[in-house]
């Protein structure tokens, strides 16, 4: 099944790729509804430019029409219709002939990455510039350069979708990512297609016990529009929450924990990733770079985690034109979609068992247990023995697994065949 | 003194050691009529047959009469009366002639243990069969053989035996041991011996803080009467348990903790082991198998610990005929006393004690400081200083000892004096 | 700075050394009284002989006039005039001529150290004695020798000296150090010079948030008056005491925890160690050897500390003529004064921040974030980012610090310039 999904995913991310997304405009409209499509019930909010949004403001709307660099002689240098990554974001707009000189403090590059063009913003200053490979600076020659740069920075909206998958319960999983970036693959989109497939693996679940909030909203302010509306009941419901970034390549997994650590998110996490992703990194909440900057701020404190491979800024594509298509991959989205969907998984099962009888329970006469008492017998029935001396009502099953040193999932089937047998019971929530 | 006391122990367990006990019958009964000889005030109890004990029944008592296998020629191939592991325990009657084939599903051996019989029991299911080495097994040839075990299964009792030994207040100790295997030496004599020396020493002892619960009784089913019975008192009474098995071969310490460790049993043992044992192991309670299963069971959660030699499980004698008189030694029962004495000795001295002066009481004018100060006479005065500092009335003698880096019984010699010297007082229960 | 300090602390070590110091007398008075020309407001307190402090009585005053032994010849073989060391402290007076083996159980020397004078006090009990190098004990001739030590043993004062520095709040630093050995330089003058210094530099500040208790008396039974005489006051107001002892010298820092350690008096201390003196020791509480053994007793439970180099009792020079004022250094005293003074002042600012936006605040329109989102643009503001993450009204600002790897000092400047921004208040204390 991961394989599938593996390639479902890339396929969507080539799709969404080449879009030109940015904070706000177009180019997010037409992501969110690409993804309307593979998600039934995926909701697309907006909230007008100039809202107070707790400490910030909802920025004009960008539009970009066209932006390009000619030469005198009329040869397009630059376009962003080559790669969006041509532009600063957020450019205000500008037609003017200026010359190498004059033009230089708008170009941006990077002479230790000479073949990258770098992706630069400018959100909250006004200011236009493009961006180019430093190599391809440094065959410009004196002279007039035309710079066109066609776009409105206009009050607007800023918009965002959500898709709620309602469970047995009102406890919430939160799942968020961002699609606020233009052509970058493993910063932008392998967040939005592993949300996208473990949407839709719930969506497909006979049952939920749990409720999913699942949000595809620009970075920050996406995170920060939420917060604003929803603080008191995300704090209220929100039982752990993950913050889906840089998941498409093949590097081993890396791991963002909350702010203080301890979380269900940090426990389910560090579950799996110690089992299923052997040689897995941890980070330093102090080197975090996403949305949990704002999830897991003071007086906000949501159980918010990050399960990442290449992690944002510690690899040399990141934020360059360079974090193309061909750094992520099938495999490695489907890895990180089969991490997580375990992390799921766990969470749902994640309540509390207690055994219902005083000592152990017979079970032999369950059927459990050999009737035949010989030197191994008592190993065969060994996992079943631990599982029952730890279902004390203070262990939920993350907690029991992890005693006893077996998978919570096996863990659980387990603690069922012992529900079934009468002599253990599910604590209520 | 532990050298006297091992060798009574030793010829206690070698005029036990032959008698064939089992879960119920004469051979249990035996075996605590021997044992009362020893410990005078020992009370043997008996319960029926068919009682529910928490989730468990009672099972039929058993008796043994005879049992062995002939061939065509009338030669006894195996016959219990050799070794009374012989059986299966808890074997139905059979009086039957069968050809090898049909022998061959009711006979037991180890292939990977050729010369050992293996110990093997059925008590909850109607089953026979004989136990034989595996070389004597390979000799069997085809033909006819007599199958004859003359036992009954009938309502009956199951018996236990019990010594309390009461002290100064109602806190106790509890001391458990099990007398339901047959001729097996560190996985059955070890324990009632050791146990028998303890309470020898006890009961001989001029006065005792703690009062002492001391039972002798099958395992598993015998803890699970002691609960259903008592487990309020236990519980409310027990201040540290220990169940003695496998504890007279000469190997190294093995501690099993509680279940979730941290009880004043836990303590003690540690604190002495470590002193004392040094290279003992400390087991994980997920490899229990003693009546700890049942003491420590949730909702159950008695300070219950054992401190073996060669553990249950984990030495190739285990459960066969090769756990003999040999396999045991009187110095491994006598160092298993030295560290069970030194463990009680430090429960009976531990109580709190705290400096009833501020700051440091003038040690000089009580004869306990040096009166001329030089460069080492600090030095010389480093434990009484050091009681002094930790007998905060927070820190028992246990862990006044472990905060100063000294003996338990070393810190208990300090804190006397001090008591005499009128600088300290020991804190009310 | 710390240089000029340094010089000025070696000089008046080298004013003070030749003193002829004890637990009373004119020593004391007149060491006080060079200290207090130092420190105006420095207060000189005395309490009657013959009065009882918690579990002591205050000693009788010993003056001593001079001391010498003299041979048949009339030569000085040993004068108090050349060192103070060579009389027992609190000799009882004597006039009399004995042959040289009724003189020897009043000669103490150090055989392991024949080059130095042993430094031996008989405060609690009538004595008389000399002490001299083992070299020239050796030299000693039998004949008669003429013993004088012209002292007197009187109902008179004990005197300590105190000088209080007031803040903006009650709560209060304590600094405490002693005066009570003759002629040594590490363990006797570094620690009144280093306190005398911090005063100074303290009592200059323009303002202080925090009253420091300065104390400068005789060790031991200096510190059980301060206890018998303020113990609610200190008990109610000390957030952080340290003992001033052995600073002097150029050894690494020896740190001398609290007696059970956590205090804020420990955090602070650790901290600054870590970051400021890379290298240095901790020893255990169990080894404390100065005023904390008052100051930590149990029922006492003062946050008091020490930070020393060479520790008393662990260096061959303790406690003889050879810790002279060669010993130490005014770098080494320097050193001393620097880390302290770093440890006062992050107890000066150890205040609690706490945000007051929710989510992360805005930086760029308050010109702390760059407004141009380059790939590097994130690490510029990485302090600031975490300073606010942890800023929760539950990290005191060492702890803030702790957290984000930062020193304390540098994390305060950061949350000063984001309070100055309006997005971090201050806790009330």
């Amino acid at each position: 099944m991961e394989t599938d999904t593996g390639r479902d995913m890339y396929r969507w991310a080539s799709d969404l790729f080449p879009i030109a997304r940015s904070l706000t405009g177009p180019g997010v409209r037409e992501t969110l509804s690409y993804l309307g499509g593979l998600m039934p019930g995926l909701t697309v909010h907006s909230i007008a430019s100039g809202t107070k949004v707790l400490d910030w403001i909802v920025p004009d709307e960008w539009t970009l029409r066209s932006a390009y660099l000619e030469d005198e002689k009329g040869r397009r240098i630059i376009d962003v219709a080559n790669n969006n990554l041509h532009v600063v974001g957020y450019s205000e707009p500008v037609d003017a002939w200026l010359s190498l000189d004059e033009l230089q403090p708008n170009l941006h590059s990077l002479p230790a990455q000479p073949t990258a063009i770098p992706y630069i913003t400018s959100y909250y200053q006004r200011r236009w510039g493009f961006c180019l490979s430093h190599a391809q600076r440094q065959t410009l020659q004196p002279g007039r350069y035309h710079a066109v740069i066609d776009s409105s920075l206009e009050p607007g909206v800023l918009n965002w979708a959500e898709l709620i998958l309602p469970g047995q319960t009102e406890q919430e999983v939160l799942l968020s990512t961002y699609i606020c970036h233009p052509s970058m693959a493993n910063n932008e989109m392998s967040g939005p297609v592993l949300v996208t497939a473990l949407a839709r693996w719930l969506a497909a679940l006979p049952q939920r016990r749990l409720t999913y909030r699942i949000l595809f909203h620009p970075e920050t302010i996406g995170a920060l529009v939420q917060l604003s509306r929803n603080l008191e009941a995300l704090r209220e419901k929100t039982i752990a929450g993950f913050v889906a970034t840089c998941c498409g390549d093949d590097a081993a997994f890396t791991f963002m924990p909350s702010r203080l650590g301890g979380t269900l998110a940090d426990r389910v996490a560090t579950h799996v990733l110690t089992r299923h992703a052997p040689g897995y990194a941890t980070a330093s909440f102090l080197h975090r770079g996403s949305d949990e900057r704002q999830y897991c701020s003071p007086g906000v404190d949501l159980p918010v985690v990050s399960i990442m491979r290449s992690m944002y800024g510690r690899y040399p594509q990141y934020h360059t034109s360079l974090d193309d298509l061909s750094f992520i991959s099938p495999d490695g989205l489907a890895g990180s979609f089969a991490i997580m969907r375990r992390c799921i998984g766990i969470l749902e099962a994640n309540v509390t068992f207690r055994t219902t009888v005083l000592g152990e329970p017979q079970l032999g006469r369950r059927g459990l247990y050999p009737t035949l008492s010989t030197k191994e017998s008592a190993a065969t029935v060994h996992d079943i023995l631990n599982v029952l001396a730890y279902a004390d009502g203070q262990h939920d099953l993350i907690a029991l697994a992890e005693r006893i040193g077996l998978d919570a999932l096996a863990c659980e089937a387990i603690a069922r065949k012992l529900v079934d047998a009468g002599v253990m019971e599910i604590l209520p929530d």
